[in-house]
């Protein structure tokens, strides 16, 4: 995007989706995701944004730690490039001692936040539970009827929201006939090509999920989860996911910037994974989870909905998913819990997006990454055994 | 978009362009065009915003006025409906004293500025002009070597800016081989059909122009002079006119909202016609072009930039299109001057887009509509006299 107008060929970045999430292409994309499909404003308002106070620290830059599996010590600076950072920030106590920007990402630009539009997703729900408003006892079909023939009819609204509805559905990215192309196919915002007669958007396809084994079993993280998750909020508040993210949370704590989200054709928001926002931004997201819902002298919602959320899920059901990286963890209301010492909880996306919350800590880090492999197995090694060693630094300090 | 999703056919609004700019459908597009097609931020930063201050005079509804062609008297408040208005905005001496949202639009909303994005991309290029980072009297070969086998390289930057250029450029919308058809097909940012040869982008399409007599004989408006221009900007500043936009303007003048613009398939900005903006921040320009480039006591660029563009084009030239509603008028860095008493100017777009500017009233006035009929001719005679009262009626005041 510059004055060289047209770019060279070979860094053109364009539809379809298969060349612009490419590595090393994604670099690039995930800062611009709007630049490539239609998005839908989450907006922050018109008010004035509450600056962050800053109390930077530099010697977090040579903090050290021991990677997972590795008997070779590493910096906090070296995980930087090590994970493909494109933005990090550290908040202790509601202020910022570490900022950095990396890779495509600046103050004034949105990053794609993957699979942590899921907590956030998980967070507007269990709002609506501890408000009365949403039964998570109540099955999907009752708040859904278009749901009913679907596996998800019989699942209780809890089952969606910790993931552990039984659903004939695979992510084997490998096989060409995994449920997850048809999603995509389905999912996808442009015209569909001539012929096409499969399902049209989100919610088309979750109509045509059929059910495998019993609610409740295992946990089984699977997207379509948040998809429906995001038509209940819908049908429960009269907002799709993107206008109650404005109206509960974006314009209630000094957002800098909107945030947006991807739509499918008939223009509702991709709940599991469709957010790109600012860096700032989503640290205010994890101050507003730390302190249980309060903002600045306000309460957005009850302490009780945090509580919930970090009390966890069944770590049985989740420990039959086999996170290699994640032992004695589990999921709650899209949230991964990681039951460690610290009490930490963490929202996730592929290619390493995190916002890490440590309570005990009282430290926030985000980062925004474009980590070759979409697998955070593979990004954990460097990063997790890292926010736990800045956490005692921090802790130390006090 | 609401919790009644999906929405029943009738009401769902999808691509094609052709079916979601049919009317009635149109007047839910206007404010919703991010949503269907890729965009790119006009970054407001992240600053607090300047908010304005209100004088407001509910006297205004009752202003009457004599549409142009008839005999039978209207209100102010009577055009509203009968322009199909979406929000309008009065400023008076830099305060707001009239403020209307109807239809789409809301005050966290964008409307399409249809054609009133080329008065920025305009007001751009004179700013470049001025500062004298650009030559007006250049010929556009010179700066874009890639137009020269096209018609615009043998023009000049001036006879670009003011659209005198001599283009074999059809935008008859009834014959299908006209050129707009694949000029339209060429920017869609939407994957080309398979077999599909032709142009791919403003910039490929651009560099397929002829020309068709003698540039500076006639005023001809033609949006891809506009493009020609933000290609011009891009390359002389290394920005294209969303960033130019966002860190000479949006930036500067403490907008409320980003704005956005639509891209084509490469990411190029539709300078021609892409931008959508907030209401209160077309506001904002109009006072920065009233004011001559001074903004709470900033000075963004010399004040010549308006005085040149108020000045006027060339009248006898203009004269030749044959409008209308607009006698005695000319043409200038793609701003309309209206040559009356007041020394009136506007950026203008179809359905009735303006930003009106009575230097003499000080007074700004912003309409996004969403008339049935893209031709302002149909709109002019039930806004540009009621313009025309409003200034009177405040002059009055004074």
């Amino acid at each position: 995007m510059d004055g060289c107008f047209p770019p060279p060929k070979d860094k053109l970045i364009m539809q379809p989706e298969s060349d612009f999430f490419s590595f090393p292409k994604m670099r690039w994309t995930v800062c611009h995701i709007r630049e490539l499909m239609p998005t839908k404003q989450v907006s922050r308002g018109i008010g004035a944004p509450i600056p962050f106070t800053y109390a930077k620290d530099d010697n977090i830059d040579a903090i050290t730690f021991q990677p997972l599996n590795s008997e070779q010590e590493m910096t906090w600076q070296e995980s930087q490039s090590a994970n493909y950072t494109d933005g990090i920030l550290i908040l202790h106590k509601g202020q910022i001692v570490y900022e950095r920007y990396l890779g495509c990402l600046d103050k004034l630009g949105q990053h794609a936040a993957m699979s942590m539009t899921k907590s956030l997703t998980g967070l507007l729900a269990e709002i609506l539970v501890a408000e009365g408003t949403l039964d998570e006892n109540a099955k999907v079909t009752s708040i859904v009827p278009e749901l009913k023939d679907s596996a998800f009819g019989t699942a209780t609204v809890r089952q969606v929201m910790d993931m552990t509805t039984a659903l004939d559905y695979s992510e084997d990215y490998a096989d060409p006939n995994a449920d997850i192309w048809i999603y995509s196919k389905a999912a996808s915002p442009l015209p569909k090509p001539q012929g096409y007669d499969g399902p049209n958007g989100y919610l088309e396809y979750l109509q045509t999920v059929d059910k495998s084994g019993a609610h409740g079993d295992a946990f089984g993280y699977k997207t379509i989860n948040t998809d429906a998750l995001g038509w209940i909020i819908a049908r429960t508040t009269g907002k799709n996911v993107a206008e109650l993210l404005s109206e509960r949370i974006w314009q209630k704590i000094g957002m800098e910037q909107d945030g947006y989200m991807t739509v499918d054709a008939k223009g509702m928001p991709f709940a599991g994974g469709g957010l790109s926002a600012g860096l700032h931004d989503l640290g205010r997201i994890g101050s507003l989870v730390l302190n249980k819902g309060k903002f600045e002298g306000q309460t957005l919602f009850p302490s009780e909905v945090v509580e919930n959320i970090m009390a966890g899920g069944d770590k049985e059901v989740f420990a039959k998913a086999g996170y290699t990286t994640l032992p004695g963890g589990s999921y709650k209301s899209m949230w991964w819990i990681f039951h460690n010492a610290n009490g930490a909880i963490a929202a996730r996306g592929v290619h390493g997006q995190t916002i890490y919350i440590d309570p005990t800590a009282e430290m926030v880090i985000v980062r925004y990454s474009s980590f070759p492999s979409a697998k955070n197995s593979k990004i954990d090694p460097t990063s997790l055994p890292a926010y736990q060693a800045v956490a005692e630094y921090l802790m130390n300090k006090d």
